[in-house]
């Protein structure tokens, strides 16, 4: 065990906040460290947007369906895909690829963890605003993101005004496979899983919410996933081929 | 500065790496680094397949292009994103949006991005194989994925036998906007970074390679991203609508 391994596994999202800034110096660190992650073929198609203006953060919360920590959180980072650099650098560059998609999702959030643990190292705690993507040509209109340019996330970041509870993670016998993928789901594994995560929430709730994870999931999948999503990323010139 | 921000900044990618094993309880301690990580809406859809069969780590280091640290490295895990089990435990879930592929995508390497930091801080080094998706298709059949299960990237994991240096990032003030985007390139900025670049290609390679930023991606973007990967995904039930 060591100071980074003990960062990582106390991690439990932050949702309010001491009214306590960070300092230019911390952040400076946050976005060195966010930018010192692995990018794929060194392509390096991120940017951040970090957002101070109080009015585009309040709009932010309410984009984001109305949580209110994106306003109030001391620093808010937006993560986007951003192949527009690359155009502005070469106007014949191929752009539009499934592929580059997924490299922006993926080099995007190989930041966003580093910039998470940075800031949780630093005692600051954070929570991912995956909410953006409710509203997200709004969002995209607000911070005047350009095509090419995918708002996939924010990150709000600032010091604990609340210490929650660990939420509890799917075992490694339900996640880690060896050598080829285990197509049986483990259901003795899921039961005892599905316990502790419905004992975690009546603890947590002093009883009001008691749920299990596949109940919890289940109503998520039942409904649909943003379907506006596709015709968004298109639009912004992203999986178009 | 502490070890965690000290981990981070020092990352280099490892392709070269010693006979020595990761101990059982470093790769258990590495894989609940991953499982911490922050994940939308509690969906938890990522798995990850480790592979310790010496055929399959030599078919893979083919697939991915040729890349030998895929069959030599200590550990080798492959993350995907994976709807599959939710799809068990709710046969009526509603799957196949965009939305859950870019979820799946960022859930996945914040997971990845864990482990990689883990790793680094307990002495080890690892190196991301998004050139599995060279032949992402093969990767799933050797894999025995099934449908609702893409295998995005692979993570080498080993004791380092090379020390390169760290390769420069963009700055800071061409990643992050303030507000709203920035429209207009600094081409000053990315001209004394390129410079950057091209020294440290000239440095690492005694002169051999000898090319900037710009240049790079110029070429990568010339020519086509993996256009198979449309296809492969919404055969693996991904993107569809």
């Amino acid at each position: 065990m060591n100071q980074a391994i003990e960062t990582i596994l106390a991690h439990r999202s932050i949702r309010k906040f001491t009214s306590q800034q960070v300092a230019p110096e911390q952040l400076s660190t946050i976005l060195d460290c966010a930018i010192a992650a692995s990018t794929s073929s060194f392509i390096q198609c991120v940017s951040i947007v970090r957002v101070t203006d109080t009015n585009k953060r309040e709009l932010l919360a309410e984009y984001a369906g109305g949580q209110a920590y994106v306003a109030s959180a001391a620093e808010f980072l937006v993560f986007c895909a951003d192949y527009n650099r690359h155009q502005q650098i070469n106007p014949q560059a191929q752009l539009g690829f499934t592929e580059q998609t997924l490299i922006g999702a993926v080099d995007a959030a190989l930041m966003a963890q580093n910039a998470m643990i940075a800031a949780e190292s630093l005692g600051l705690g954070g929570v991912y605003i995956g909410g953006l993507r409710n509203n997200p040509d709004k969002v995209a209109d607000l911070l005047e993101l350009p095509e090419h340019v995918l708002p996939l996330f924010g990150l709000c970041l600032g010091y604990p005004d609340q210490q929650p509870e660990i939420k509890p993670r799917l075992p490694q016998s339900l996640v880690v496979h060896q050598n080829s993928y285990q197509h049986e789901l483990d259901r003795d594994a899921l039961a005892e899983y599905d316990k502790h995560v419905r004992d975690y929430y009546r603890t947590r709730t002093g009883g009001t919410k008691d749920m299990s994870w596949s109940e919890q999931i289940t109503a998520t999948l039942n409904k649909e996933a943003r379907p506006f999503m596709k015709q968004f990323i298109e639009d912004k010139g992203f999986s178009i081929k």
